[in-house]
């Protein structure tokens, strides 16, 4: 849990019991590779901190029928299908193990426990919410304004460890490319 | 000012001196239809709350060089470019006044100064924030998952006054379609 006691720490200030008080709030749980940690038509319960491994969102494009990546989530990254947990509402999404993952799992009710009790998180959830927002805008500017070599760059450069640690596939479902169109910049570059 | 406080006061709790003190922070500013509230390329230096009115959020499409809308907003809603605004770097969008448009502007630092001042705002923040998130979501996931049909329909349930007050031709952007199919569904649908 210490992960998530530092990064709180970078954002907000709390003392050690109450960071305590806020941490025993969470739900450690163990997920395999491939493990769905969130179906397409099930509500989201939980909001995820990853303490280690690698979590994919995404949906399937009902043109083509392949699956389009949302967003890639790793250590110390916040994932949920937010309208589904916010609104306790079936979601769109689908959230799926990548590697081997380890969360800390906060519950809607849960959130708004923390909330209540330790107004300052309110801070840190609205900072992770704008760095969260920032990453969906990101993902459609690169995708109106860039070519598919300058998706590749700007995302090597904005997230080098994604770019290690998931499928190239996925990547490229990300970037809004084929897989082949990025091994070919891959060899390009070389 | 007054729908600012009412705003406020459907999330959170102040009292009259203190959401006075609040609005004190904010710098009311006029747009004529088509004027420009931000340059891509510019810091936008504003987080915008609008009186009344309507603004919209696009970038160019560098491969069609058409104009893509991101976010269409009306009387009561916040907008800003969320990159540039908190991190004070170059924005990647460009807004515009569609209506002559009366807002509320708030500073980087007057945001700071609020936050700081009345640690309730975060809360009031971080819901505008996920609202804000959600609306991206639902774009994409619209895109994805609908027909167009479909995405006009929902966009109408969603969102009837803004089918009222935009533009079909920036509504039809928004939903990811050319104006003329727009008009060929509207015309099924009579």
């Amino acid at each position: 849990m210490d992960s998530l006691r530092q990064h709180i720490l970078k954002y907000i200030q709390l003392d050690v019991q109450q960071l305590d008080e806020v941490l025993s709030h969470f739900t450690p749980i163990n997920f395999k590779k491939k493990d769905y940690v969130l179906n397409s038509g099930s509500v989201c319960h939980y909001d995820y901190y990853i303490l280690s491994g690698a979590l994919k969102l995404s949906q399937i494009n009902a043109t083509s029928g392949s699956e389009e990546v949302l967003s890639l989530a790793i250590t110390d990254w916040w994932i949920t299908d937010l309208d589904s947990f916010r609104n306790q509402k079936p979601a769109h999404t689908t959230i799926q193990a990548e590697q081997d993952t380890e969360v800390l799992a906060l519950s809607r009710e849960a959130f708004n426990s923390v909330c209540s009790q330790f107004p300052q998180m309110e801070k840190y959830f609205r900072t992770m919410t704008e760095k969260h927002l920032i990453s969906w805008m990101n993902r459609v500017y690169m995708r109106n304004s860039l070519s598919a070599e300058e998706r590749l760059e700007h995302f090597i450069r904005s997230y080098p460890e994604h770019y290690e640690i998931f499928p190239r596939y996925l990547i490229a479902s990300y970037l809004g490319m084929s897989a082949e169109m990025l091994s070919k910049l891959r060899a390009r570059k070389r």
